[in-house]
């Protein structure tokens, strides 16, 4: 099952950890962007700088999350640069998370998850189009809008991450109000996730359908920790959101497993900040995403929940 | 200001629809999809149905929603098909709808913006890249997820339609739970939008920013209607779903105005239905947009509140 081999990895590489490729236009070097013209060289300038990332961190990080809407806004040639990314990182062996946050009534939940998980048939043949291990999903609809993901997770061994506590600020004006059960909004979405994820459950206690929860907030992350055993988190706002190795800590088991932290420009942008300064781009990701592990692994060992 | 335009033309054309291109492949006559090999041929195939379908509605129609999945679903080929018939619905004089209920946090909501409502710039060159005149957002993560759609809104006059309560079964799951303050999700939902919209008023009285009202759910459009002045829906679950023109006509004031009712499959597959047998499919089409409209106008009339 894909989230075993997740989990697996994680042991592997001592490192649960996953670099998000939400790689804004900005982030590139000068020299990659004073040629780019229009939506196809800024695309494609993306794809490259992607690879070159994906080239230096393969061999320690056991994923890659590819935030679409950093594509999305170079209109077609920006979905072909979120394509090939995704192909190339499969290519190098990384487990793959597109992060689309995709929702909608259950026909047309079944349209994303066909790009995303399963397969697009035409005339009998079948097509695997956004080509991803596991993808976000928004259950605010409910969960005739989750079952097309779910079927295909049983389908073609796949998951997904449903927003559960999500990092950013305004999180907790929706997310944090208590309904009429005594729990709040996030923990009753957390209580639906469990349930669609029952019978997707692999050999190390977790489910493929699992939550996305932000490191941003500890409190709440420790009481789904607890809450939900079979839970695995997706864990968004390390570094520079906020979040610290002492706050994700909380996220994990005893076996420090049950979680993958995502860090996005504290690994694109290392080249830019002080301490690695006068490396290049993709050397300076790779020290940093070294440096992340390093972070947690010894985090983890304070909290004595060394990977194992 | 946009919605003062997606009015007049609704009072113009006395028909307060839009023509959901929710144009699933299987939809298409089988001359159009028996040529079909891959990914390209199909996407191809939608946009000329696309075209052929808003050649025959545009005049008396306004406005036309594009739902995503269905072009996603085609991969790089699909989004090109996305975007031509977005292009080709604005040549027409169509208001455009973007259905791509995007969320997430602020940055990364930001990309989305500029995807559909705003610009991508490059090199100090500015792009629309799917230029939309609405598109619809999922409020989960709370104001700082909306807030990029908003200054994209006031900035180069657009709106958006925030998921408040969506037309599919699941939805009272969590949208019809009561909260802390004694009001529902949905409720608290609707309000926080209209607190997002309140300085994107139009000449009309409505904002810029409305709501998605499932047809299906008349109590809950009801209950916002009479709550929510400001507030303008876009209605779907008309027609395939169960809604009827006697359960939309609670979401309009008395005169006529406050929602745009969608309806797709009841429109795009016209053709397959005993009522329109023998008929071309854009022919179907033009009929059963004409139907739809008699429907909603004998029902406006019927409770007091013709368009005016």
């Amino acid at each position: 099952m894909i989230i075993d081999k997740l989990i697996e990895k994680i042991i592997e590489l001592k490192n649960p950890t996953c670099v998000g490729l939400d790689t804004s236009f900005d982030y590139l070097p000068e020299d990659m962007k004073k040629s780019c013209k229009g939506l196809y060289d800024a695309a494609s300038a993306i794809k490259d700088f992607n690879y070159k990332i994906i080239d230096k961190i393969y061999d320690i990080v056991p994923s890659v999350k590819v935030q679409i809407a950093y594509y999305e806004m170079y209109g077609v040639a920006g979905m072909q640069a979120f394509y090939d990314t995704l192909c190339y990182a499969k290519e190098k062996g990384l487990i793959v998370i597109s992060d689309v946050k995709r929702n909608d009534i259950g026909s047309t939940a079944g349209c994303y998850s066909s790009a995303y998980l399963g397969e697009t048939v035409i005339s009998g043949k079948s097509f695997s189009v956004f080509p991803s291990d596991f993808a976000t999903v928004n259950g605010y609809l409910g969960t005739d809008g989750i079952t097309p993901f779910i079927t295909d997770c049983k389908k073609y061994d796949k998951g997904i991450f449903v927003l559960v506590k999500t990092s950013n600020p305004s999180s907790e004006e929706l997310q944090d109000r208590k309904i009429e059960n005594g729990d709040t909004m996030y923990y009753n979405m957390a209580a639906f996730t469990v349930n669609w994820g029952r019978d997707l459950i692999g050999g190390y206690g977790y489910s493929q359908v699992g939550a996305v929860v932000g490191a941003t907030f500890k409190q709440q992350a420790e009481n789904l920790r607890n809450s939900f055993k079979n839970l695995f988190f997706l864990i968004p706002g390390y570094g520079t959101q906020g979040g610290t190795a002492s706050d994700v800590s909380v996220c994990f088991d005893n076996n420090g497993r049950g979680g993958i932290v995502n860090s996005s420009r504290g690994i694109l942008c290392a080249y830019k900040s002080d301490k690695y300064k006068g490396l290049k781009f993709d050397d300076a990701a790779r020290r940093a995403a070294e440096d992340m592990r390093q972070d947690l692994f010894n985090e983890l060992k304070k909290a004595g929940k060394e990977i194992k």
